[in-house]
């Protein structure tokens, strides 16, 4: 992809956001996409590719919105980071001439994604991509259920240190004390930063995504509660 | 080898190919390299560190090709990229003009290979590196063998995913329906995409290499097969 | 990080050092920075972050020498690096105005740091950033004791193909043959290059870093000897 961009695109910088996705973990990919592109410049053209159904009937998608492009497959991997009331126009990237034929069935960051971003980059305009088109596949964050007090939430992500990051935004908690199970096991309170762990303990802070996130200091939360997405998470007053 | 390349050549843009080969893998570092270089502008000078003789007698070399420049160890690495018949000319960096003194005897990329190219970035022309020379070690990708309309062929590869990559070249396949059999074990037929394999189940596709590849769906073809570079592929028709 | 100072710090060339340092290890990741900031250009920013304090009252610290300027926490992962006879002076970095507000608690290299970062890169003067302060955390390399011409030193650090690197610089070592031991296994003596290594077999050699390290041929020292920072290296004469 890179070799593509700087053939069809010399000059323009290029940044790796992560290389870390779990395989075919889409929902991975939007999340971190969609906590990571608003630190970057307006007018940054995103491109994403986690994207197991490569080669079948998927389409590829240019989406735009007041402050970047997004470019990618259509299997909901942009669509945290460029949410429905975000969106100004999405395209579908059918246009052949930018994309290197014969296309891979295999690896279209290489054959399509790659060359569309370079083509925006180069100034093409994103209605020359393809026709205008919706969004087929939405992915939306699992909101937090709350009953009786007590808030029922999930693990949505690890990060490399073993960092669980729940569903729960900051300033969705409950006033007062509050105590945090993870998988039925208590964490305690919310701390303030990692370091008001006791050492290999736990603790809960809010993390660099707003997000309620469960830490060992020291430690990985992910190997100390066997823990990832999809665990359950359970909040309410202390 | 990044700061010495920035140090001598500043301003010239710098991509990372790839941090992941397997340690010592000479083969696999070879094949990477030949597949993601045509991809890069012309006259793209390709650094390659797969080193494990570094600071032995092995020679270093600048490969010069109609498309590029190559700069790495003389241990078969450069060759699969820039095989006998697309050299033009091949010099040995014997000339330490362009080195960094003393050179360490375990880490030639920084003293060495990065330098040089950095050079070369700057202007300097290959034939001032050192002497003309011959590669003395070549490497080939072993090509599968038929004998009784059965393709005898093996994994050569096996990327970040577990896909297993062959060495079967696409255009080389029988006419008509193929079955496919990875260290013994079925994989079936040939499908167009990932997604043509069941969840969880195995699928032969032509991959972005031009080569058949296995590959389990949502899975690790290698972890499903317990297969990895070597592994016997059987190709017969079907 | 990158998103950041491509903001604030547009065309400002980044380069990756490295993503591999194991989780808080603030050594492992002074001692990397140290042997590596040397090869970059004069005048370069060096942006480091290893903080599990992040969050925390530790100090954020502009640390500047002749040669360059060192961002990161008051954890003595500069200190390495930048050793307190080579400082010029040091900076606290309090002035919000070039910080990202809110800061998060958890994830100060994108609000702290990478903007402080841009801040320079744009020409502000380090002065600026906050007062003059001192260092708080000092980390320094543990030397080798030498008693009965036995030389006592222990492993410092595991690259990632499992070499081992002791604290023993090359200079440093006895006349003559030695006799070297990992974890009270024997090594043998010092070879030249990882290649004088039988096969699978251990070397001793003088690494990149200028200091003794132990390899084994074509494989992984750290699994082969079980050993890891802070196993005890033992030379005496041969």
């Amino acid at each position: 992809m890179k070799g593509v961009i700087a053939t069809r695109a010399p000059g323009h910088p290029v940044v790796d956001l992560t290389h870390g996705i779990p395989a075919q973990d889409v929902f991975a990919g939007a999340l971190v996409l969609a906590h990571a592109a608003p630190w970057f410049p307006k007018g940054t053209i995103h491109v994403a590719v986690v994207d197991p159904g490569v080669g079948s009937s998927r389409a590829a998608l240019c989406v735009e919105t007041k402050e970047a492009l997004f470019v990618g497959p259509d299997n909901g991997l942009l669509t945290l980071a460029a949410p429905r009331a975000e969106r100004r126009r999405v395209f579908s990237l059918t246009n052949e001439r930018f994309h290197l034929l014969p296309r891979s069935a295999t690896f279209q960051g290489r054959d399509v994604f790659a060359p569309v971003a370079a083509a925006l980059a180069g100034g093409v305009a994103p209605a020359e991509l393809g026709p205008e088109t919706d969004v087929a596949i939405e992915l939306e964050s699992p909101r937090p259920e709350i009953a009786g007090g007590v808030m029922s939430a999930r693990i949505v992500y690890v990060d490399g240190f073993g960092n669980l990051v729940t569903n729960v935004a900051a300033d969705s908690l409950p006033d007062g004390e509050i105590a945090i199970e993870v998988g039925g096991r208590p964490v305690g309170g919310l701390g303030r930063t990692y370091a008001d762990g006791a050492p290999g303990g736990p603790v809960a802070v809010v993390g660099s995504w707003g997000l309620i996130e469960i830490s060992v200091r020291g430690g990985s939360a992910a190997a100390t509660f066997g823990a990832g997405p999809g665990t359950p998470v359970r909040i309410a007053r202390a």
